[in-house]
């Protein structure tokens, strides 16, 4: 199915719903939900339950439960594809740019944090989950590509496979959902700081 | 609830039981199964079908799926708390040991690989789940006070707090479970390798 866009979605005509609550603040609630008992195991009366809403007028929202996750697997995943995409991942060395792309890939994590737990959790169970991990194999190769041409100019470490590297980065990274809680001690910069300092420059002192 | 353990319930006297599957046997299965379709999910019932065994047959085995999973949870400890009880974890620099603990943890994640998994799924739901999270601290808090041992000597840099290196360096390992299959082109000692040289070391030439 065509990936479905959030921002798109939100700008569309209004459509008919209980007041109280836009399309962007159900995602949000149906996101939650689906975290905490599992997509699989949540129903569409027991979303309904969680909004206070009867399931005909969360249906004037949304199509259906499967719609919910594929805009909240774009969220996740458009705001990864987007890193890729921004001048600082495009400028300067190999290594800078996998530096940058380390950062914005915190960043995004740190900024749509239920939306990259659901990604993560995905196992592809249905046409939409598959859609989802064939987009995160694009990216992972995209960044493997990226570390590859790193190591050909030098600058990166050629004795670990590209896609070895990439999964023990990303690895680290992803593994931030496990803990990470914003407005906790540590924000999303000083976050971004420490995987780089692990994953490029190591934790041994030179 | 107390810690059992693998190793000695397999040699305590042997138990009445059908032929064909050994206690070690049945809870390589049933830890197959729990990591499958998830341990909530999965009833006695199920994991009779799935060893062709009547329910009572099980049961002849193992006294109920609560401690299946104690049993599992403890193979998955005992062997990262047994990596830093090795001499290597006690002895030299502590940047040493810290290298030591990194590429046991590999090892054991390697070897009990569904184990580990089914650990790392641990939420908290059962007083058999919580035990196994308690566990999981003490060791990470271990590891910490290696971390900052190691930082208090200048041997791995201190601008990194030592509980947020060691959930970074440990999600790093732990991601491992995500796509290492045992028997594919990198074996433990290749991956073990690449962890340190990643975690530690850092990915950029000096």
């Amino acid at each position: 199915m065509p990936a479905l866009d959030v921002d798109s979605a939100n700008s569309a005509p209004p459509r008919r719903g209980r007041p109280g609550y836009d399309r962007a603040q159900v995602l949000e609630i149906a996101v939650a939900l689906f975290n905490e008992q599992g997509y699989d195991a949540t129903s569409v009366a027991d979303l309904a339950t969680r909004l206070g809403l009867t399931k005909s007028a969360l249906y004037h929202h949304f199509d259906s439960k499967e719609q919910l996750l594929a805009l909240a697997l774009d969220e996740a995943l458009s705001g990864l594809e987007g890193v890729l995409d921004e001048p600082a991942a495009e400028q300067g060395s190999a290594a800078e740019r996998l530096d940058a792309v380390l950062r914005g890939a915190v960043r995004v994590l740190v900024d749509r944090l239920p939306y990259v737990t659901l990604l993560l959790r995905v196992r592809g169970n249905s046409d939409v989950e598959r859609a989802a991990l064939e987009r995160r194999r694009a990216f992972d190769h995209r960044v493997t590509a990226l570390v590859e041409g790193a190591q050909a100019a030098g600058q990166v470490r050629d004795d670990i496979d590209g896609p070895v590297a990439t999964r023990l980065i990303f690895g680290m990274v992803n593994s931030l959902v496990e803990w990470y809680r914003p407005g906790g001690p540590v924000d999303s910069a000083r976050l971004a700081h420490d995987v780089v300092a692990v994953a490029l420059d190591g934790m041994r002192t030179r």
